[in-house]
């Protein structure tokens, strides 16, 4: 490769990393993206693929085309397993690579609090494998149900818990009602879909709790509209397969259900405690590498991290919340003070400008909160549409979204609720 | 449910199964249809999900959406491990269904004639899970090339070998050279994907050997032109990871190639076997079930085989080639024969009519055989789409599949090359 100003290596292709590469490209800085998958991942329309309505083709684009145009831009696919902040290396599979400046951004994953056995059972939606595992569980639920003669059985099986009453956990719910609801209607001869039955246990107050309590209660309204049961102040102490526990105050509840979906926990990938381990960062409680306020990390003026692997405080010290936005402005930003380190600028610090949250619940209704205007049902939904229609990266994908949402709204089906599995490959032989 | 004049149980949700399904929907008969998948897949098309071209939902199409009209029909997800053809009754899983008429259409897998330890380096592609196994290896090959430094290593993950020359093998092949050639272009800094190498190996003198000569060889400058080597007249002796070993002319030779796809094989399910084990069936060499002229077992006219797991002899006294519109014409003439019996009409013998074969060949050629007309070129491959395209189930796949095409057409691209995996569900915890 030709020699470049500064070697700049970016870990993680999510809409922090991404947006950084981007914003090098063209420029005289050489830039290496490394992320273990081949392709960047639109996670909020995640739960779409996990509930049957998109393919995940739809929601993920192969980071390569999207650099392909910026030739000072190189793409590696694989995983970066340790950091030599001294030598400024990091250790890509066997193989170590030098970097000028490096960029951490390698997101979040699950936690279960110290119960790591129930992932097993509760799944989480982090990735495109573990959506389509819960696709399979969803619809396969329905399935053994049709076949059953068991009546408590039955129950068991059209039972589903939602635990986590955030944006991902609301979502779900609502289109786990919508599926029952609505499209699997008339399909079934022995039972009956619409009996199927959706908990959602939010262990605060509200559900969506970082929304204003009067949008809360909205969507909390909009969820039991929709036949959602919402189980607040309630903490989960015990999931096993076909049983989840439940405490609510002091009471212990015991709810039957073959189908559990994890949305209520969030961790920091393990990079953070990899750079903990050798005392180079702090970490807050969920795992985030706590930085400067030029996301910087202290002491390493060379590394940035952003995105859900930072814990960045804003202005009333409160850390920033794990979504989209923050990880965009953040990579933003970064991208600002490795342009001004060519021209020896002096850091700056970053400024989150909060435009405002958005969640769907079912069908056709959502809450949006931008800044003080607050507003919810259909209007709201068109919002949500055309919001997150507009942030998908390429424009294929923005035409096949709009087409199946067309579609899945005005025959209410979902074309892509296949049940497909990692062990069929082998199964070939069976009959 | 409803009593019904006749009880009868389809296994398998293919093009016969289905398009008994479909006959008997809305008649006096009681319909179960048994898969042990949940959708219909599209065969034809599945390459194109192992090139990237397509997601699964595109061309599968849940069983009960197609169903969910005609009450008289139940579709039940599971499989059929036996058939007791005395008491008229068929296991699935653990649970005994009786059954008056029975319709076996549980179509084929791959063979490997004995060599089932090739399966591993050299997947088949017949199920979804398989094409996203060899999508998954095909962009991953050339993932680790632009990660390698030495060159023979990096010649051998460019090298993919095709084994069998059909139509899928044809097809396959072609869509590697445009992926080569197009897809990937200006995506990689260290390697360049045009030198990928592509080479088809085919047993008999010629490609599609089911094709008039002319065509066959038309075919064979067609992939010759885009850049692949096609080896006729050779047998495939030995695949271990990496290599693959082919005999030519009492030549051995000995390809280095990371990613073979195997296509050179069929077998029927193993139904067949099931059956000729307690001396009720006669198999012909690829294990398919040889039948009547009424396509009934003989010796139990209850019992109707149909599609790739029976054995039909055309007049000519040859069997009829494993291809869709042989199932579904042998499905629609099961509907005939079963609706007769309602009126205690005789059998009648069935008459396969061959409205003739296409298989497309990379961008935008192909070659078509409709009885005595025969044409190659662009005109053929706007008659293939629009023949794939008619002949999909759902309306809404026909408008996404369109679109896509014409996208990836435009664009030179393939919007579905996502490395997913299995494996990845319990990967959440990596960086």
């Amino acid at each position: 490769m030709i020699a470049h100003d500064l070697n700049v290596i970016i870990v993680g292709g999510g809409f922090g990393g991404l947006r950084v590469a981007q914003g090098l490209g063209g420029t005289s800085v050489g830039v290496t993206l490394i992320d273990k998958r081949n392709f960047h991942l639109f996670q909020p329309l995640l739960y779409q693929v996990a509930t049957g309505a998109l393919s995940p083709a739809n929601v993920a684009t192969p980071l390569r085309s999207v650099m392909k145009r910026n030739r000072n831009v190189q793409v590696l696919l694989g995983e970066v397993t340790d950091i030599d902040l001294d030598r400024k290396q990091i250790l890509l599979d066997q193989e170590w690579f030098a970097y000028d400046i490096l960029v951490l951004a390698t997101g979040a994953t699950h936690q279960y609090f110290g119960h790591d056995d129930w992932r097993e059972a509760a799944p989480g939606l982090k990735t495109i494998e573990e959506a389509l595992d819960i696709r399979s569980r969803i619809f396969r639920a329905f399935e053994a149900a049709e076949r059953e003669s068991d009546p408590a059985r039955i129950r068991a099986l059209l039972n589903f818990v939602v635990v986590g009453g955030g944006p991902t956990g609301v979502e779900l719910a609502g289109a786990l009602r919508e599926i029952a609801n609505y499209t699997l209607r008339k399909e079934f001869r022995n039972i009956n879909p619409v009996d199927a039955h959706v908990i959602l246990i939010e262990q605060g107050e509200h559900v969506l709790p970082m929304y204003v309590p009067k949008l809360s209660a909205k969507a909390e309204a909009l969820l039991k509209s929709l036949g959602v049961e919402v189980i607040t102040g309630a903490a989960v102490t015990g999931i096993a397969p076909d049983t989840v526990t439940a405490m609510r105050n002091g009471q212990e509840e015991i709810i039957q259900a073959s189908t559990v979906i994890w949305t209520a926990g969030v961790k920091a990938s393990p990079i953070g405690m990899l750079l903990a381990a050798n005392g180079n960062a702090t970490l807050d409680r969920s795992g985030r590498i706590e930085v400067e306020s030029d996301l910087s990390l202290p002491g390493h003026p060379g590394v940035y991290v952003i995105g859900d692997l930072a814990c960045c405080k804003s202005d009333s010290g409160r850390p920033l919340p794990c979504v989209a936005p923050v990880a965009i402005q953040q990579g933003a930003h970064v991208v600002n003070e490795i342009l001004a380190r060519l021209h020896n600028g002096p850091p700056t610090s970053f400024q989150y400008r909060d435009y405002g949250s958005m969640a769907t619940i079912g069908r056709a209704a959502a809450v949006v909160q931008l800044g003080r205007i607050r507003f919810s049902g259909y209007a709201a939904w068109l919002t949500w549409l055309f919001v997150h229609l507009m942030s998908l990266v390429r424009t294929e994908n923005r035409f096949l979204v709009l087409l199946q949402w067309s579609w899945n709204y005005w025959t209410w089906n979902r074309s892509a609720r296949i049940i497909t599995e990692p062990g069929e490959v082998a199964h070939t032989e069976k009959p």
